[in-house]
C-alpha cells in the first residue's frame, strides 16, 4: 500500500506521475517532463528526486553511478567532504539527471540540516527519496561512531519528516538507511560500530510501521563485508584483534560494485520494512524474528 | 567457562572465593570474611563488590533491594541526583553490605568515568560486577536519549576495561547491561529510543564473545513494559501518538518489583550471552536469529 504514496493528479494516467508531491505542488511542465522522460518500462526511479547522504563515499559513489542509470531528474549529494572530480564525472556520466553537490556533516544540529533540506526543496519542489548512506568504522572513536552512524541518520531523518509528514501537510517520501550485515549480528571486534547499525535497523523497522501516520515509508539495506577503505583497515575496540580488517577480508566480500547493483535493486523494489541483505551480489529481504509485541 | 573467571587462592576452596579478583589482589582477610558471610547454599551475589549505575531509578531502586538480600559486601550506586533518603533506606535493609553512593552522569567524557572508577577500584580493591542501567525515555530528546542509553553505557563499559582487561594484568570482570525489550522488536512509536536498546543487545553480545580476550563476561536483562514513572508519561517521536504511554499499559505490564526479582534471578545465573526476557514475571533466555557470519 505505501508504494503508492504517490497522489496523482486525477486527470494524469498514474504511471506519468513521477513525484510523491501533493497534486497542488505538481505542475503540468514538471508532469510533461516526466511523462518524456520515461517509458512505460523504465525503472521506478526515472525522473525521481533523489538526495544521497554520503553519495561519494566507496559504497556510495559507485550506487551514485548505478542510480544514474535509471535517468533520476535529480541527485542532489550531500557529503562531508566536496570531490569536485567525483562530482563532474557523474555530472558526465548521464545528461537526463541534473547532479548537484552541496556539503553536509550529518553531525550538525538538527536545525541545520532542516536549513539545507529547506534549500533543496525550495529548488527542486519536491524530493521523492532520501538514502541515509554516513557512516564511519573505527571502534576508537565511541563519540564519533555512534554521532554519525546513529545520531546523524535519525537527526537527518527527523529534518526531513518536517517536509514530507503528511499530517503537516506534506506528500509523503521515501527514506532508505544503510545498515549493515552488523545489524543483524555483530562483528564482535568492533562492538559499538556494530551496535549503531543495530539501532539503525530497528529505528528503520519502526519507521516503516509508522508510514500510515506519517506517509512517509522505510527500509534498510545491510551491505555485506564490501572491499572499500573503510574495511581496507579500521580500529578495533581495545585493539581486542589489531587484524581485524585483514581477516575480515580473507573471507568471501563483494565489491562496491556488485553492492552498488544491488542496492539500486532494493530501492527500485521500494518495500516499506525491507530489510535487505545484500552480500556477494545478492539481495534478499530478511526476515525478522518477533520476541514480543508491544500491541500497539 | 566464563563462569569461572574468578582465580581462587590455591588452598582455598573454590566456593569461598567470592571476588573475581586475581590471587595477588585478595588477601587473607578478605577471604575470610568471605567464607564467614557466605554459606554454601548462599547466593551467587554474597559478598560480592558491585557497581550499579542507575541504582535509584524506578527499576534501579528495587533491583537494589532485591540485591541487597544477597549479603553482597559493597554496593556501589552512581546515579545522577543523589536521593539521601532512599540512599538511607538502603543502608539501612542489610548491616552485611555497605552501600555507598556517589554522583555519576553517563554523559562526562570517559576520562572522567576513569578517574570515578579509579577511587572505587582504589577503596574496594576489586570490583565483581558493573550493571550499567542508567536509561532516558522521551524521543523529543534524540541526543539525550542517545547519549544516555548507548554512549553512556558503552564509554562506562570502555572505562572499566582499564581495571578489569585481562591483557593488562586484570581480573576480568562480569558487565550487566540493562537493555529493554525494545531492542528485540521496537516500539514503533519510539523509534530513537528502540533503536538505543536495539544497539545496547548486539554491542553487549559482542562483549560476550570477547571475553576470551578481555576476561570481562557480560549479558544483557530486557525488562518489558514495567510500570515505572519513565513509562508512566513519555513523548512519541514526532508525537506520531501523543497517548503511547497510556496504550501501552493498557495491556499486560510488570511492577518493578517483579521486574527486580527477575533481574537479580539473572544476575545470579551469570551466563555469559545471555539475552535475558523479563516480563511480567517470567525470565527466559533469548535465541538471537542468525543471519550471517563475519568468521573471525
Amino acid at each position: 500500500m505505501f508504494t503508492k504514496l504517490c497522489r496523482p493528479v486525477p486527470s494524469i494516467n498514474f504511471r506519468t506521475v513521477t513525484c510523491f508531491c501533493k497534486p497542488r505542488q505538481l505542475n503540468k511542465y514538471y508532469n510533461i517532463i516526466a511523462r518524456s522522460n520515461c517509458s512505460a518500462s523504465s525503472s521506478f526511479l526515472c525522473d525521481k528526486n533523489v538526495i544521497f547522504v554520503a553519495g561519494l563515499g566507496d559504497i556510495g559513489l559507485d550506487t551514485s553511478k548505478e542510480l544514474l542509470k535509471r535517468d533520476l531528474k535529480n541527485l542532489v549529494i550531500l557529503d562531508r567532504i566536496d570531490k569536485p572530480e567525483l562530482v563532474c564525472e557523474l555530472k558526465e556520466l548521464n545528461p537526463k539527471t541534473k547532479v548537484t553537490f552541496m556539503p553536509y556533516d550529518v553531525t550538525v544540529p538538527i536545525a541545520e540540516s532542516k536549513k539545507l533540506l529547506k534549500k533543496i526543496f525550495d529548488k527542486l519542489k519536491c524530493v521523492d527519496i532520501l538514502i541515509n548512506g554516513a557512516g564511519i568504522l573505527d571502534d576508537h572513536k565511541i563519540e564519533a561512531t555512534i554521532a554519525v552512524n546513529y545520531t546523524g541518520l535519525v537527526n537527518t531523518t527527523t529534518a526531513i519528516m518536517d517536509f514530507w509528514d503528511i499530517r503537516k501537510g506534506g506528500p509523503g517520501g521515501i527514506i532508505c538507511n544503510i545498515g549493515s550485515v552488523t545489524g543483524f549480528n555483530p562483528i564482535t571486534q568492533v562492538p559499538v560500530y556494530s551496535g549503531t547499525k543495530a539501532a539503525v535497523v530497528n529505528f528503520t523497522s519502526s519507521l516503516a510501521k509508522l508510514a500510515p501516520i506519517t506517509g512517509v515509508t522505510a527500509y534498510t539495506v545491510n551491505p555485506g563485508i564490501t572491499r572499500t577503505s573503510l574495511v581496507a583497515k579500521f580500529n578495533s575496540w581495545l585493539d581486542v584483534e589489531p587484524d581485524v580488517a585483514e581477516l575480515l577480508l580473507e573471507h568471501p566480500t563483494q565489491s562496491t560494485k556488485e553492492c552498488a547493483a544491488s542496492f539500486v535493486k532494493a530501492i527500485e523494489k521500494n518495500k516499506n520494512g525491507g530489510l535487505w541483505f545484500l552480500d556477494q551480489g545478492i539481495l534478499e529481504d530478511i526476515k525478522w524474528d518477533k520476541h514480543w509485541d508491544p500491541c500497539i
